[in-house]
């Protein structure tokens, strides 16, 4: 094949689970390609399983098995997205047009040996190029890839995007487009503040705090993808053509806004190890024991000593409370603390925005919204873009809301 | 992997849809599989798509496209057998065994690219060898392969039976079982001939013939492959313990037995091209019409002309009958012939054995059986090792069961 004549414009698309739930909606989303590709853009689209299809086989797997082996695991759940890719691609060719589904493996997406939540080692788009080189849509099979030696494998929680992102990386896309059940990423979540206003651009790094800090738009680890290789995104609903939100690399005018969106956290528990004596090694000591029960915590504050004594705190997930309890019992006792405290029922405010970094006062302006409100502030913790604060859980919609209002995010 | 110490016997399995419905069933599979590894055996499983899965993807693709894409059709009918061969894999790995399993292509099963009904080019079993060599228990998806270029292609109807029968020659398997939901190849079909008995052994042509004439356990073409490539193998049942049928090369004292079985096929109609003339090329214009038109016959009959013209007969399936009024009347003007009559409701009993090569008065003692109580035989037609002939629909379930009993069948 020769190359184009004139160089189109590429565009790689990801459809999500929801996006494709049933024929009628695959059909749906094979229109919007075409339409794609009548604007004169090659188009690439990443599909994930129908949504219900993947929760099906694990049940299957479970009925042959109590504990299925990840390498199989792997190869049933690979079946969901490759279902998904023939049917939008015969979809597309009922429309007239030609496209071909690929297997992750044909895609070329080579992945280290890590079943069920494999990462990607290396994308060689060989067999992709040449079909886009033909004039065909392309699509690829999402959450998948193969070995060096040749396994199937699956990328895990939010797979599809990294492969969208991963694609369109290799590929040297103009634009890749997040489909996917919600319109974009908002200032707040719109069902606890309901003046949430969808953000039109953010950069790589807000989408990171915004995501680790609650916002379950996206997982980080593909925003961390894109950010690592540039690759601006948007995410964008499946089921209208309103613009969605375009994530991309930081430039000097997004600083002009002093936060971004409010991210918050619902379940969360402080745990505080009391009276610690005050010298080297008695912290690590501590997240070491932590770390090593496999318990992933969120906040770390500690306090000047007094009294040759210290307390540390740290919050979590409250799913994770059991595994705390057994673990720093004896860890407690053996460093001569006083006692382990858990506070349940507490929750996370985050503010975001790269403009914190040349604005003063901002945690002031967060923290005085709360204080009027009556909101009383557990614990706080900052970052360069962000200052998150732990509250009650019960007022976490009230605090939400005041900081959202402070910051002007509504207007 | 070093070379095992000694070299164990190797068998191929093959197991239905049938066997395979459900996960209860895909466990006593997996039981049945480790059980043939406990006596001793190297094993590789062929498994197929769960029955009605098949189906309910076929209906899925009507469902985005009116007529869809062979390859993506093959892609997505791919996915049945992947299924499967994971979730056995997974109930083999639940009792303790080491399992992998390996897709069509995985395994080495490279086709042409002829979607839906590809034939398998070659087949090289690396990945296989090495798993077997680790004490794996391999599971390879049946019915599919993939082309040089890396198309996923299916291998049509009794797809599965040839992987097996393929997988067998290459590894150079000592048996190759198909698992199946019937007990073996019997003398006749036991729902027409109550006394009809499980044949032991019967050799390939033998086989091949009973497949042609009506018996529907396996695909001729998958009989072709083993007999080409010499691969030995059994059909047997999934659902008990019983020895099934070996189907085998000829060997001297398989024509001992003169008439191995009795096979009938329903559904047939007679074409007869009445008072052509008797010149050459005139039966060649009909068949190549017959032939161009896509029409599948079966017995050609030309009797010796008297006045110059002859009447050209052939059989066919029923379903076959629209396109053959249409095809011929055209025909029968060009070349001069009277008329073409049809003849519905007739049906075929064939007598088969490799014994006939050396016996004489088979066929005489045939027809002497089927006088005698009463049946007309509409048309003759033999081969080497094959009698059959035409009656009357309504005859065919007594004639089956007279003729079974003149050569002894049931005894």
């Amino acid at each position: 094949m020769s190359a184009p004549f004139f160089q189109m414009s590429l565009i790689v698309q990801k459809y999500g689970g929801t996006s494709v739930g049933n024929p009628e909606r695959i059909r749906n989303v094979a229109r919007r390609i075409v339409e794609t590709q009548d604007q004169g853009h090659g188009v690439v689209a990443v599909v994930s399983a129908m949504s219900g299809v993947t929760d099906s086989l694990i049940k299957l797997a479970r009925e042959v098995s109590p504990h299925p082996e990840e390498r199989e695991m792997d190869v049933l759940l690979a079946t969901g997205e490759q279902t998904t890719m023939a049917l939008t691609a015969m979809a597309i060719n009922a429309m007239g047009r030609k496209a071909v589904s690929l297997t992750g493996a044909q895609a070329g997406i080579v992945t280290d040996g890590v079943h069920t939540r494999a990462k990607i080692a290396d994308l060689t788009p060989k067999q992709l190029k040449h079909h886009l080189d033909e004039g065909c849509i392309c699509i690829v099979a999402g959450f998948q890839g193969e070995t060096k030696d040749k396994r199937i494998t699956t990328l895990g929680r939010g797979g599809s995007d990294l492969t969208a992102i991963a694609v369109a990386a290799a590929v040297k896309a103009d634009l890749c487009q997040i489909y996917t059940d919600v319109d974009g990423v908002y200032t707040c979540d719109p069902r606890v503040v309901p003046t949430a206003k969808k953000i039109a651009v953010i950069s790589f790094d807000e989408m990171l705090e915004m995501a680790s800090s609650g916002s379950k738009v996206m997982q980080s680890r593909s925003v961390e993808f894109a950010k690592k290789f540039g690759v601006t995104f948007e995410v964008r609903s499946s089921f209208n053509n309103n613009p969605g939100t375009i994530v991309k690399e930081e430039t000097k005018s997004m600083e002009a806004v002093v936060v971004r969106g409010v991210s918050i956290e619902k379940n969360q528990a402080k745990v505080t190890v009391r009276a610690v004596p005050d010298k080297p090694g008695v912290a690590a000591r501590v997240f070491t024991a932590v770390a090593d029960a496999g318990i992933i915590i969120d906040m770390i504050v500690q306090n000047v000593a007094h009294d040759g004594t210290t307390d540390i705190s740290f919050t979590l997930n409250k799913d994770e409370l059991p595994k705390v309890e057994t673990t720093l019992g004896p860890v407690a006792k053996e460093i001569g603390a006083k006692a382990v405290e858990i506070q349940g029922d507490i929750g996370k405010i985050s503010i975001i925005g790269v403009g914190m970094r040349s604005h003063s006062g901002v945690a002031a302006k967060m923290f005085e919204a709360l204080s009027k409100a009556g909101i009383n502030i557990v614990m706080i913790s900052t970052s360069e873009i962000k200052t998150a604060v732990i509250v009650d859980e019960a007022k976490l919609t009230a605090g939400a809301n005041v900081v959202h209002e402070a910051f002007g995010l509504g207007r």
